[in-house]
Protein backbone atom coordinates (compact mmCIF):
# COMPACT_ATOMS: atom_id res chain seq x y z
CA UNK A 1 0.00 0.00 0.00
CA UNK A 2 1.02 3.22 -0.55
CA UNK A 3 2.22 5.39 2.28
CA UNK A 4 -0.11 8.25 3.33
CA UNK A 5 1.54 11.98 3.84
CA UNK A 6 -0.77 12.70 6.45
CA UNK A 7 -0.46 11.65 9.74
CA UNK A 8 -3.05 11.43 13.11
CA UNK A 9 -1.89 12.64 16.43
CA UNK A 10 -3.78 11.42 19.15
CA UNK A 11 -2.99 14.29 21.71
CA UNK A 12 -3.94 13.53 25.90
CA UNK A 13 -5.42 16.30 27.34
CA UNK A 14 -4.39 14.99 31.15
CA UNK A 15 -6.74 15.64 33.69
CA UNK A 16 -9.24 18.80 34.74
CA UNK A 17 -8.89 21.74 31.87
CA UNK A 18 -6.22 23.08 29.23
CA UNK A 19 -3.65 23.28 32.18
CA UNK A 20 -3.10 19.58 31.90
CA UNK A 21 -2.04 19.42 28.29
CA UNK A 22 2.15 18.47 28.16
CA UNK A 23 4.12 20.97 25.99
CA UNK A 24 4.55 17.91 23.37
CA UNK A 25 0.97 18.28 22.93
CA UNK A 26 0.69 21.75 23.07
CA UNK A 27 3.42 21.87 20.18
CA UNK A 28 1.04 18.82 18.09
CA UNK A 29 -1.69 21.17 18.32
CA UNK A 30 0.06 24.17 16.91
CA UNK A 31 1.38 22.16 14.01
CA UNK A 32 -1.74 20.41 13.18
CA UNK A 33 -3.92 21.28 9.77
CA UNK A 34 -7.12 20.19 11.33
CA UNK A 35 -8.00 19.95 15.01
CA UNK A 36 -10.55 17.68 16.41
CA UNK A 37 -11.96 16.81 19.88
CA UNK A 38 -13.75 14.39 21.48
CA UNK A 39 -15.17 14.43 25.42
CA UNK A 40 -17.62 11.86 25.44
CA UNK A 41 -15.23 9.31 26.84
CA UNK A 42 -14.07 11.52 29.55
CA UNK A 43 -14.50 15.77 30.26
CA UNK A 44 -12.53 18.58 30.88
CA UNK A 45 -13.76 21.44 33.05
CA UNK A 46 -16.33 24.29 30.78
CA UNK A 47 -14.59 26.51 28.64
CA UNK A 48 -11.17 24.73 28.81
CA UNK A 49 -11.22 23.57 25.10
CA UNK A 50 -11.49 27.12 24.32
CA UNK A 51 -9.15 28.57 25.94
CA UNK A 52 -6.82 25.71 24.48
CA UNK A 53 -8.17 27.02 20.84
CA UNK A 54 -7.24 30.60 21.89
CA UNK A 55 -4.08 29.87 23.52
CA UNK A 56 -3.03 27.71 20.21
CA UNK A 57 -4.71 29.86 17.70
CA UNK A 58 -6.43 26.61 16.47
CA UNK A 59 -9.89 25.91 15.30
CA UNK A 60 -10.67 22.82 17.65
CA UNK A 61 -13.78 21.12 16.01
CA UNK A 62 -15.54 18.50 18.75
CA UNK A 63 -16.91 15.32 17.16
CA UNK A 64 -19.77 13.67 18.81
CA UNK A 65 -19.33 9.69 19.86
CA UNK A 66 -20.54 8.83 16.38
CA UNK A 67 -18.36 10.69 14.36
CA UNK A 68 -15.41 9.02 16.46
CA UNK A 69 -16.71 5.34 16.24
CA UNK A 70 -17.24 6.43 12.48
CA UNK A 71 -13.97 7.34 12.28
CA UNK A 72 -14.60 8.51 8.68
CA UNK A 73 -13.73 11.84 8.36
CA UNK A 74 -11.36 11.70 10.99
CA UNK A 75 -9.23 9.16 8.90
CA UNK A 76 -10.21 11.05 5.38
CA UNK A 77 -8.46 13.99 6.87
CA UNK A 78 -5.59 12.78 8.12
CA UNK A 79 -4.52 10.34 4.65
CA UNK A 80 -3.26 13.75 3.57
CA UNK A 81 -3.21 16.55 6.63
CA UNK A 82 -1.53 16.59 9.99
CA UNK A 83 -4.31 15.72 12.05
CA UNK A 84 -5.02 16.27 15.89
CA UNK A 85 -7.09 13.90 18.13
CA UNK A 86 -7.68 15.37 21.28
CA UNK A 87 -8.91 13.27 23.86
CA UNK A 88 -8.95 13.92 27.79
CA UNK A 89 -6.56 11.94 30.16
CA UNK A 90 -4.59 9.45 28.17
CA UNK A 91 -5.56 8.98 24.89
CA UNK A 92 -5.01 5.19 24.24
CA UNK A 93 -7.20 4.25 27.39
CA UNK A 94 -10.65 4.16 25.74
CA UNK A 95 -11.28 1.28 23.03
CA UNK A 96 -12.34 3.58 20.29
CA UNK A 97 -9.05 5.04 20.12
CA UNK A 98 -7.20 2.10 20.15
CA UNK A 99 -9.42 1.07 17.21
CA UNK A 100 -9.16 4.18 15.28
CA UNK A 101 -5.07 3.72 15.68
CA UNK A 102 -5.62 0.19 14.18
CA UNK A 103 -7.63 1.47 10.72
CA UNK A 104 -5.06 4.46 10.52
CA UNK A 105 -2.54 2.08 10.62
CA UNK A 106 -4.39 -0.70 8.32
CA UNK A 107 -4.80 2.44 5.95
CA UNK A 108 -0.96 3.30 5.90
CA UNK A 109 -1.43 6.23 8.06
CA UNK A 110 1.34 7.73 10.34
CA UNK A 111 0.00 8.03 13.84
CA UNK A 112 1.82 8.75 16.87
CA UNK A 113 0.26 9.24 20.56
CA UNK A 114 1.20 12.00 22.98
CA UNK A 115 0.01 10.90 26.44
CA UNK A 116 -1.81 12.49 29.04
CA UNK A 117 -1.90 12.14 32.88
CA UNK A 118 -5.17 9.77 33.35
CA UNK A 119 -7.64 9.13 36.26
CA UNK A 120 -5.94 5.26 36.29
CA UNK A 121 -2.77 6.31 37.70
CA UNK A 122 -3.51 9.69 39.49
CA UNK A 123 -6.21 8.62 41.63
CA UNK A 124 -4.26 5.85 43.43
CA UNK A 125 -1.79 7.62 43.83
CA UNK A 126 -3.94 10.71 45.10
CA UNK A 127 -4.94 8.30 48.00
CA UNK A 128 -1.44 7.06 49.07
CA UNK A 129 -2.29 3.50 47.70
CA UNK A 130 0.31 1.61 46.05
CA UNK A 131 -0.18 1.03 42.40
CA UNK A 132 0.93 -2.80 42.42
CA UNK A 133 -1.46 -3.66 45.14
CA UNK A 134 -4.78 -2.67 43.03
CA UNK A 135 -6.53 -6.02 40.80
CA UNK A 136 -8.44 -5.48 37.53
CA UNK A 137 -10.23 -1.65 37.52
CA UNK A 138 -14.05 -2.30 36.63
CA UNK A 139 -16.34 0.68 35.40
CA UNK A 140 -20.01 1.05 37.34
CA UNK A 141 -22.34 1.40 34.65
CA UNK A 142 -25.58 3.75 34.76
CA UNK A 143 -28.73 1.40 35.63
CA UNK A 144 -31.11 0.45 32.77
CA UNK A 145 -34.46 -0.39 32.26
CA UNK A 146 -33.76 -4.79 32.68
CA UNK A 147 -30.26 -4.53 33.03
CA UNK A 148 -28.41 -4.48 36.13
CA UNK A 149 -25.01 -6.29 36.19
CA UNK A 150 -23.33 -7.00 39.19
CA UNK A 151 -20.13 -7.61 37.33
CA UNK A 152 -18.79 -4.94 39.39
CA UNK A 153 -19.46 -5.88 42.44
CA UNK A 154 -18.00 -9.51 41.60
CA UNK A 155 -15.14 -8.07 40.58
CA UNK A 156 -14.58 -5.68 43.99
CA UNK A 157 -15.09 -9.06 45.48
CA UNK A 158 -12.62 -11.00 43.62
CA UNK A 159 -9.68 -8.22 44.43
CA UNK A 160 -10.71 -8.20 48.17
CA UNK A 161 -10.35 -11.98 48.30
CA UNK A 162 -6.84 -11.41 47.33
CA UNK A 163 -6.57 -8.52 49.47
CA UNK A 164 -6.26 -6.08 46.32
CA UNK A 165 -7.57 -2.87 46.04
CA UNK A 166 -10.03 -2.06 43.34
CA UNK A 167 -10.26 1.45 40.99
CA UNK A 168 -13.89 1.69 40.36
CA UNK A 169 -14.94 4.16 37.14
CA UNK A 170 -18.26 5.99 37.48
CA UNK A 171 -20.37 5.94 34.06
CA UNK A 172 -19.65 8.80 32.32
CA UNK A 173 -23.04 9.69 29.75
CA UNK A 174 -21.30 13.30 28.01
CA UNK A 175 -24.53 13.50 25.34
CA UNK A 176 -26.63 13.87 28.22
CA UNK A 177 -24.47 15.63 30.64
CA UNK A 178 -24.12 13.04 33.14
CA UNK A 179 -21.32 12.04 34.99
CA UNK A 180 -22.01 9.36 37.86
CA UNK A 181 -21.14 10.99 41.30
CA UNK A 182 -19.44 8.51 43.96
CA UNK A 183 -22.88 8.87 46.04
CA UNK A 184 -24.90 7.63 42.96
CA UNK A 185 -22.00 4.55 42.42
CA UNK A 186 -22.14 3.92 46.50
CA UNK A 187 -25.91 3.69 45.90
CA UNK A 188 -25.42 1.34 43.11
CA UNK A 189 -23.13 -1.09 45.61
CA UNK A 190 -24.96 -1.22 47.95
CA UNK A 191 -28.12 -2.44 46.19
CA UNK A 192 -25.40 -5.06 44.86
CA UNK A 193 -24.77 -6.09 48.17
CA UNK A 194 -28.55 -6.69 49.00
CA UNK A 195 -28.44 -8.97 45.98
CA UNK A 196 -24.91 -11.11 46.27
CA UNK A 197 -24.74 -10.40 50.53
CA UNK A 198 -21.17 -11.43 50.18
CA UNK A 199 -20.00 -8.01 51.97
CA UNK A 200 -17.74 -6.17 49.64
CA UNK A 201 -20.01 -2.81 50.19
CA UNK A 202 -21.17 -3.12 54.04
CA UNK A 203 -22.02 0.20 55.56
CA UNK A 204 -18.56 -0.17 57.70
CA UNK A 205 -16.70 -0.81 54.45
CA UNK A 206 -13.63 1.34 54.32
CA UNK A 207 -14.44 3.17 50.52
CA UNK A 208 -12.28 6.56 49.34
CA UNK A 209 -13.34 8.84 46.90
CA UNK A 210 -11.65 11.53 44.43
CA UNK A 211 -13.00 14.24 43.45
CA UNK A 212 -11.34 16.70 40.59
CA UNK A 213 -8.66 14.40 40.30
CA UNK A 214 -6.02 16.97 38.93
CA UNK A 215 -8.06 20.48 40.12
CA UNK A 216 -7.18 23.05 41.96
CA UNK A 217 -10.23 21.91 44.16
CA UNK A 218 -9.58 17.98 44.09
CA UNK A 219 -10.85 16.78 47.14
CA UNK A 220 -9.77 13.05 48.45
CA UNK A 221 -11.94 10.91 51.40
CA UNK A 222 -11.84 7.66 52.91
CA UNK A 223 -13.98 6.24 55.37
CA UNK A 224 -17.13 3.95 56.32
CA UNK A 225 -19.11 3.73 53.08
CA UNK A 226 -22.34 4.41 55.41
CA UNK A 227 -20.60 8.34 55.85
CA UNK A 228 -19.33 8.74 52.52
CA UNK A 229 -22.40 8.06 50.97
CA UNK A 230 -24.31 11.50 52.64
CA UNK A 231 -20.90 13.57 51.92
CA UNK A 232 -21.29 16.48 49.18
CA UNK A 233 -18.11 15.82 46.79
CA UNK A 234 -19.07 18.81 44.64
CA UNK A 235 -19.04 18.54 40.65
CA UNK A 236 -17.73 15.65 38.28
CA UNK A 237 -15.66 13.75 37.85
CA UNK A 238 -15.69 11.18 40.70
CA UNK A 239 -14.05 8.05 41.46
CA UNK A 240 -14.32 5.20 43.46
CA UNK A 241 -11.75 2.86 45.22
CA UNK A 242 -12.58 0.04 47.50
CA UNK A 243 -9.34 -0.63 49.34
CA UNK A 244 -8.47 -4.50 50.00
CA UNK A 245 -5.56 -5.50 52.83
CA UNK A 246 -3.43 -1.99 54.00
CA UNK A 247 0.01 -1.56 54.36
CA UNK A 248 0.74 0.65 57.88
CA UNK A 249 1.67 3.21 55.40
CA UNK A 250 -1.55 2.93 53.03
CA UNK A 251 -3.03 3.03 56.60
CA UNK A 252 -1.81 6.24 57.66
CA UNK A 253 -2.56 7.93 54.24
CA UNK A 254 -6.10 7.22 54.15
CA UNK A 255 -6.02 8.48 58.24
CA UNK A 256 -5.65 11.80 56.39
CA UNK A 257 -8.50 12.05 54.09
CA UNK A 258 -11.19 10.85 56.71
CA UNK A 259 -12.74 14.24 56.82
CA UNK A 260 -12.22 14.72 52.71
CA UNK A 261 -9.69 17.26 52.69
CA UNK A 262 -8.34 18.62 49.42
CA UNK A 263 -6.14 16.57 47.71
CA UNK B 1 -0.39 23.02 65.22
CA UNK B 2 0.56 25.71 63.41
CA UNK B 3 -0.55 26.05 59.57
CA UNK B 4 2.76 26.58 57.95
CA UNK B 5 2.92 29.41 55.39
CA UNK B 6 5.11 27.18 52.78
CA UNK B 7 3.47 24.89 50.53
CA UNK B 8 5.06 21.70 49.11
CA UNK B 9 4.49 20.42 44.82
CA UNK B 10 4.87 17.11 43.88
CA UNK B 11 5.17 17.87 40.33
CA UNK B 12 4.65 14.88 37.57
CA UNK B 13 7.47 15.54 34.19
CA UNK B 14 5.86 12.80 32.40
CA UNK B 15 7.70 10.39 30.62
CA UNK B 16 10.72 10.46 28.41
CA UNK B 17 11.57 14.75 28.51
CA UNK B 18 11.12 18.59 29.24
CA UNK B 19 8.17 18.38 27.05
CA UNK B 20 6.14 15.82 29.26
CA UNK B 21 5.61 18.34 31.90
CA UNK B 22 2.27 20.28 31.83
CA UNK B 23 1.18 23.61 31.50
CA UNK B 24 0.15 23.30 35.28
CA UNK B 25 3.60 21.79 36.08
CA UNK B 26 5.31 24.46 34.22
CA UNK B 27 3.76 27.28 36.07
CA UNK B 28 3.97 26.11 39.61
CA UNK B 29 7.86 25.64 38.65
CA UNK B 30 8.10 29.42 37.67
CA UNK B 31 5.96 30.30 41.13
CA UNK B 32 8.54 27.85 43.35
CA UNK B 33 11.04 29.40 45.68
CA UNK B 34 13.02 26.19 45.57
CA UNK B 35 13.04 23.71 42.78
CA UNK B 36 14.06 19.83 43.57
CA UNK B 37 14.51 17.29 41.59
CA UNK B 38 14.75 13.45 41.66
CA UNK B 39 15.18 11.08 39.41
CA UNK B 40 16.27 7.45 41.00
CA UNK B 41 12.61 6.05 41.08
CA UNK B 42 12.86 6.83 37.17
CA UNK B 43 14.61 8.83 34.44
CA UNK B 44 14.05 11.33 31.70
CA UNK B 45 16.23 11.55 28.68
CA UNK B 46 19.89 13.05 28.89
CA UNK B 47 19.66 16.92 29.31
CA UNK B 48 16.01 17.35 30.04
CA UNK B 49 16.48 19.24 33.31
CA UNK B 50 19.10 21.73 32.04
CA UNK B 51 16.98 22.29 29.20
CA UNK B 52 13.65 22.95 31.75
CA UNK B 53 15.98 25.03 33.79
CA UNK B 54 16.81 27.18 31.38
CA UNK B 55 12.67 27.27 30.06
CA UNK B 56 11.74 28.27 33.86
CA UNK B 57 14.62 30.30 34.49
CA UNK B 58 15.45 27.97 37.87
CA UNK B 59 17.78 26.83 39.33
CA UNK B 60 16.97 23.14 39.78
CA UNK B 61 18.80 20.80 42.36
CA UNK B 62 18.81 17.26 41.62
CA UNK B 63 18.82 15.25 44.91
CA UNK B 64 19.82 11.84 45.60
CA UNK B 65 18.14 8.72 46.81
CA UNK B 66 19.48 9.58 50.32
CA UNK B 67 18.24 13.04 50.62
CA UNK B 68 14.69 12.12 48.80
CA UNK B 69 14.07 9.56 51.37
CA UNK B 70 15.05 11.20 54.00
CA UNK B 71 13.34 14.43 53.37
CA UNK B 72 13.88 16.62 56.43
CA UNK B 73 15.85 19.44 53.84
CA UNK B 74 12.84 19.17 51.28
CA UNK B 75 10.47 19.45 54.46
CA UNK B 76 12.55 22.46 56.12
CA UNK B 77 12.35 24.58 53.51
CA UNK B 78 8.95 23.84 52.72
CA UNK B 79 7.63 25.12 56.11
CA UNK B 80 8.15 28.76 55.04
CA UNK B 81 8.75 28.91 51.15
CA UNK B 82 6.89 27.49 47.84
CA UNK B 83 8.71 24.16 47.17
CA UNK B 84 8.65 21.77 43.77
CA UNK B 85 9.82 18.41 43.83
CA UNK B 86 10.00 17.24 40.33
CA UNK B 87 9.31 13.71 39.84
CA UNK B 88 9.69 11.56 36.07
CA UNK B 89 5.77 10.24 35.38
CA UNK B 90 2.81 10.80 37.80
CA UNK B 91 4.65 11.75 41.15
CA UNK B 92 2.39 9.58 43.73
CA UNK B 93 3.28 6.07 41.94
CA UNK B 94 6.46 6.19 44.17
CA UNK B 95 6.13 5.32 47.95
CA UNK B 96 8.97 7.60 48.94
CA UNK B 97 6.65 10.71 47.60
CA UNK B 98 3.14 8.78 48.87
CA UNK B 99 5.44 8.81 52.39
CA UNK B 100 7.00 12.30 52.18
CA UNK B 101 3.67 14.10 51.74
CA UNK B 102 2.30 12.18 54.79
CA UNK B 103 5.24 13.78 56.65
CA UNK B 104 4.57 17.10 54.84
CA UNK B 105 0.63 16.93 56.49
CA UNK B 106 2.08 15.91 59.38
CA UNK B 107 4.10 19.12 60.14
CA UNK B 108 1.15 20.88 58.62
CA UNK B 109 2.57 21.43 55.30
CA UNK B 110 0.35 22.17 52.54
CA UNK B 111 1.00 20.51 49.66
CA UNK B 112 -0.39 19.86 45.88
CA UNK B 113 0.30 17.29 43.29
CA UNK B 114 0.27 18.20 39.51
CA UNK B 115 -0.04 15.12 37.72
CA UNK B 116 2.10 13.66 34.89
CA UNK B 117 1.43 10.96 32.55
CA UNK B 118 3.06 7.54 33.89
CA UNK B 119 4.31 4.03 31.55
CA UNK B 120 1.43 2.45 33.94
CA UNK B 121 -1.16 3.95 31.97
CA UNK B 122 0.73 5.04 28.91
CA UNK B 123 2.61 1.16 28.32
CA UNK B 124 -0.52 -1.08 27.83
CA UNK B 125 -2.46 1.92 25.62
CA UNK B 126 0.97 2.05 23.17
CA UNK B 127 0.40 -1.96 22.88
CA UNK B 128 -3.91 -1.48 22.30
CA UNK B 129 -4.34 -3.73 25.77
CA UNK B 130 -7.21 -2.92 27.44
CA UNK B 131 -6.38 -1.47 31.13
CA UNK B 132 -9.33 -3.21 32.68
CA UNK B 133 -7.94 -6.82 31.55
CA UNK B 134 -5.01 -6.11 33.57
CA UNK B 135 -4.13 -7.85 36.58
CA UNK B 136 -1.87 -6.58 38.97
CA UNK B 137 1.35 -4.78 38.23
CA UNK B 138 5.34 -6.36 39.15
CA UNK B 139 8.42 -5.43 39.05
CA UNK B 140 11.64 -7.17 37.73
CA UNK B 141 14.56 -6.29 40.09
CA UNK B 142 18.35 -6.79 39.26
CA UNK B 143 19.44 -10.17 40.27
CA UNK B 144 21.24 -9.82 43.77
CA UNK B 145 23.67 -12.16 45.39
CA UNK B 146 21.77 -14.84 47.27
CA UNK B 147 18.30 -13.18 46.52
CA UNK B 148 16.34 -14.52 43.53
CA UNK B 149 13.00 -14.15 44.27
CA UNK B 150 10.35 -15.60 41.63
CA UNK B 151 7.49 -13.56 42.96
CA UNK B 152 7.20 -11.62 39.33
CA UNK B 153 6.55 -15.35 38.21
CA UNK B 154 4.04 -15.79 40.76
CA UNK B 155 2.34 -12.93 39.54
CA UNK B 156 2.10 -13.25 35.86
CA UNK B 157 1.04 -16.77 36.62
CA UNK B 158 -1.51 -15.78 39.16
CA UNK B 159 -3.02 -13.16 36.53
CA UNK B 160 -2.63 -15.77 33.61
CA UNK B 161 -4.90 -18.44 35.15
CA UNK B 162 -7.46 -15.52 35.30
CA UNK B 163 -7.14 -14.31 31.39
CA UNK B 164 -5.36 -11.45 32.28
CA UNK B 165 -2.05 -9.32 31.46
CA UNK B 166 0.38 -8.17 33.33
CA UNK B 167 2.43 -5.20 33.07
CA UNK B 168 6.08 -6.03 34.13
CA UNK B 169 8.27 -3.10 35.13
CA UNK B 170 11.86 -3.71 35.03
CA UNK B 171 14.45 -2.23 37.36
CA UNK B 172 16.24 1.36 38.01
CA UNK B 173 19.22 1.53 39.12
CA UNK B 174 20.10 5.14 38.64
CA UNK B 175 22.69 6.40 40.98
CA UNK B 176 24.89 3.37 39.08
CA UNK B 177 23.22 4.39 35.89
CA UNK B 178 21.79 0.83 35.48
CA UNK B 179 18.39 0.66 33.47
CA UNK B 180 17.00 -3.43 32.98
CA UNK B 181 16.39 -4.08 29.30
CA UNK B 182 13.73 -6.17 28.13
CA UNK B 183 16.23 -8.82 27.33
CA UNK B 184 17.36 -8.82 30.61
CA UNK B 185 13.80 -8.72 31.26
CA UNK B 186 13.31 -12.21 29.63
CA UNK B 187 16.40 -14.17 30.38
CA UNK B 188 14.99 -13.37 34.18
CA UNK B 189 12.09 -14.45 33.48
CA UNK B 190 12.85 -17.56 31.48
CA UNK B 191 15.12 -18.52 34.28
CA UNK B 192 12.40 -18.47 36.60
CA UNK B 193 10.41 -20.75 34.38
CA UNK B 194 13.14 -23.51 34.05
CA UNK B 195 12.76 -23.16 38.05
CA UNK B 196 9.21 -23.07 38.79
CA UNK B 197 7.64 -24.74 35.36
CA UNK B 198 4.19 -23.20 34.92
CA UNK B 199 4.61 -22.47 31.19
CA UNK B 200 4.28 -18.32 31.96
CA UNK B 201 7.11 -17.48 30.26
CA UNK B 202 8.23 -20.05 27.60
CA UNK B 203 10.41 -20.31 24.25
CA UNK B 204 6.77 -19.37 22.45
CA UNK B 205 5.02 -17.65 25.08
CA UNK B 206 3.54 -13.93 23.19
CA UNK B 207 5.59 -11.40 25.17
CA UNK B 208 5.44 -7.25 24.57
CA UNK B 209 7.34 -4.39 24.78
CA UNK B 210 7.59 -0.69 24.81
CA UNK B 211 10.59 1.08 24.32
CA UNK B 212 10.92 4.68 25.48
CA UNK B 213 6.84 5.17 25.71
CA UNK B 214 6.34 9.00 24.76
CA UNK B 215 9.38 9.63 22.68
CA UNK B 216 9.24 9.97 19.26
CA UNK B 217 11.52 7.22 18.71
CA UNK B 218 8.87 5.23 20.73
CA UNK B 219 9.37 1.42 20.19
CA UNK B 220 6.24 -1.34 20.83
CA UNK B 221 6.71 -4.78 19.43
CA UNK B 222 4.73 -7.87 20.00
CA UNK B 223 5.49 -11.80 19.42
CA UNK B 224 7.16 -15.13 20.74
CA UNK B 225 9.31 -14.69 23.64
CA UNK B 226 12.71 -16.37 21.80
CA UNK B 227 12.09 -13.94 18.79
CA UNK B 228 11.73 -10.72 21.38
CA UNK B 229 14.96 -11.70 23.64
CA UNK B 230 16.90 -11.20 20.43
CA UNK B 231 15.65 -8.09 19.67
CA UNK B 232 17.53 -4.95 19.93
CA UNK B 233 15.15 -2.30 21.56
CA UNK B 234 17.88 0.38 21.70
CA UNK B 235 18.54 2.67 25.04
CA UNK B 236 16.07 2.75 27.94
CA UNK B 237 13.34 2.79 29.68
CA UNK B 238 11.78 -0.57 28.48
CA UNK B 239 8.54 -2.76 30.06
CA UNK B 240 7.41 -6.05 29.50
CA UNK B 241 3.86 -6.98 29.17
CA UNK B 242 2.88 -10.63 29.05
CA UNK B 243 -0.69 -10.88 27.94
CA UNK B 244 -3.20 -13.11 29.13
CA UNK B 245 -6.50 -14.20 26.97
CA UNK B 246 -6.72 -12.00 23.77
CA UNK B 247 -10.13 -10.50 23.24
CA UNK B 248 -10.24 -10.03 19.10
CA UNK B 249 -9.24 -6.13 18.75
CA UNK B 250 -6.31 -6.61 20.78
CA UNK B 251 -5.34 -9.45 19.32
CA UNK B 252 -5.43 -7.26 15.80
CA UNK B 253 -3.73 -4.48 17.89
CA UNK B 254 -0.40 -6.82 18.85
CA UNK B 255 -0.65 -8.29 14.92
CA UNK B 256 0.77 -4.17 14.11
CA UNK B 257 4.11 -4.59 16.54
CA UNK B 258 5.03 -7.82 14.99
CA UNK B 259 8.24 -6.21 13.60
CA UNK B 260 8.60 -3.76 16.43
CA UNK B 261 7.42 -0.68 14.63
CA UNK B 262 7.41 2.62 16.28
CA UNK B 263 5.00 3.36 18.38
Amino acid sequence: MVRQSGKLSFIGLGLYDENGITLAGLDRIRSADVVFAEFYTSKLSEGALERLSAMTNKEIMALGREEVEDGTRILEEAKEKNVALLVAGDPMTATTHIDLRLRAHKESIDTEVIHGSSALTAVPGLLGLQHYKFGRTTTLPFPQEGYSPTSPYDMIMENLDRGLHTLVLLDIDAENSRYMSANEGFHLLQEMERRMGKGAAKDDSIVCVVARAGSPDCVVAAGPLSKLIAMDFGGPLHSIVIPGRLHFMEEESLGQWTNGKDG
